[in-house]
């Protein structure tokens, strides 16, 4: 029996790069889905694991965490013994660590921003709405990308030469870039952006998030 | 000769954090000033540091970071040597290093934007202009503070009983509450908030940096 617990749902990337660190380290956990629609999220039990009523959560036995990062940091830390050596997915040594950490605040405030922007504007109403609007959040997701080949030119993955945690918050919201035929361009435009994806989003605990949502 | 360097601003709150984790650990850096009004950060021997041309940077011989929350957790894990036991401002154990996590990400995704929102209402063209928008800035960043005088019911610091790299992220913001005549009351008027700001503005790191902001 899962003692452990993610609280959440599959239409939202920040319960998927949670989900996609539970297959990574094969942790037993059971899926609760809430329903945002229904306002589930927002009833005082939820409140009482999550003060902002949002999802996701996370619940080992007493420890509740409610930051998605937060939750993919600590359990590559927790279960880094499952990884043969060297494929952890998080570092000890300081000076490692402190880049993954830059690269996952860039994901939280720069990645996920701009791909956001971008596809709430590629609803066709806002698109209408706002031409110019759309433009500039396409430009400014486009610099963002543009970081990231250059980035991509020093290692194979966005930090160094392994894959490691910082890669896989960005799974999600790569995901949607690669399957919206009018944001698909911009991953494939950049050779190394390109590879990075199309590697990350094959690794088997992302598949099998993938199927989870298919529901299979 | 210092080997470390900041890159920053004395008006921009994420530089602030960063100096505030210098002094707390006593590392020996140069602060050199870039200023923004002139475009400096966005100069291309800047931007070879930080893509995004953003400060602060935080360069340690090959290692540059321009996150500020990351430089905070890696310099908390580097120089935890030379706190006392017991009062390193970061975790090793897993489980006590998630909710530390969890909270950088909270002061980084609810308390920052919620307070940058109510500052920049609070300058008077913003406040004619959108009195309604001012007001909900302004609930929302109660919102955010009752959940913390929630959780500080728990223990005397934000995330345990003693002081931690996610107490020492709120503290440029909290000082700008504080120095502010019109958002000072929101934090007095929460007993807790109003002790646990009380407490941690006065940490000698933090009398540090504010020293070197009015040129002492
Ligand atoms: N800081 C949280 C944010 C979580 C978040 O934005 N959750 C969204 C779904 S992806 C949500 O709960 N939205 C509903 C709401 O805010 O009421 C994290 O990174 O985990
Ligand atoms: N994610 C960065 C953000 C840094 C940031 O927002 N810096 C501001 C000053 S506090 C800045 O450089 N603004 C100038 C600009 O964006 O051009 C961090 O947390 O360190």
């Amino acid at each position: 029996m899962a003692i452990r617990r993610v609280y959440g749902s599959l239409d939202s990337p920040n319960t998927l790069k949670v989900l996609a660190a539970m297959f990574e380290h094969d942790i037993d956990f059971e899926f609760v889905p809430i329903d945002i629609e229904a306002g589930e999220n927002k009833r005082p039990e939820f409140l009482s694991m999550s003060p902002f009523g949002q999802i996701p959560v996370y619940e080992d036995g007493p420890i509740r965490q409610f930051e998605c990062r937060g939750v993919v940091r600590s359990t590559a830390h927790e279960y880094a013994h499952r990884k043969p050596a060297g494929q952890e997915i998080i570092c000890w040594e300081a000076r490692k660590q402190a880049l993954i950490a830059n690269w996952i605040d860039v994901e939280d405030l720069k990645f996920e921003p701009a791909v956001l922007a971008v596809l709430n504007d590629n609803n066709p109403a806002a698109m209408a709405d706002n031409h110019h609007h759309h433009q500039s959040a396409e430009a400014n997701l486009c610099k963002v990308l543009d970081v990231y080949e250059a980035q991509l030119k020093k290692h194979k993955y966005l930090v160094m030469d392994k894959f490691t945690a910082a890669d896989l918050l960005h799974l999600p919201n790569l995901q949607t870039l690669k399957d919206n035929p009018t944001t698909r361009s911009l991953v494939d435009a950049r050779p190394r952006v390109s590879a990075w994806a199309d590697e990350i989003l094959t690794r088997p605990s992302w598949v099998k998030v993938v199927n989870m949502i298919k529901g299979c």
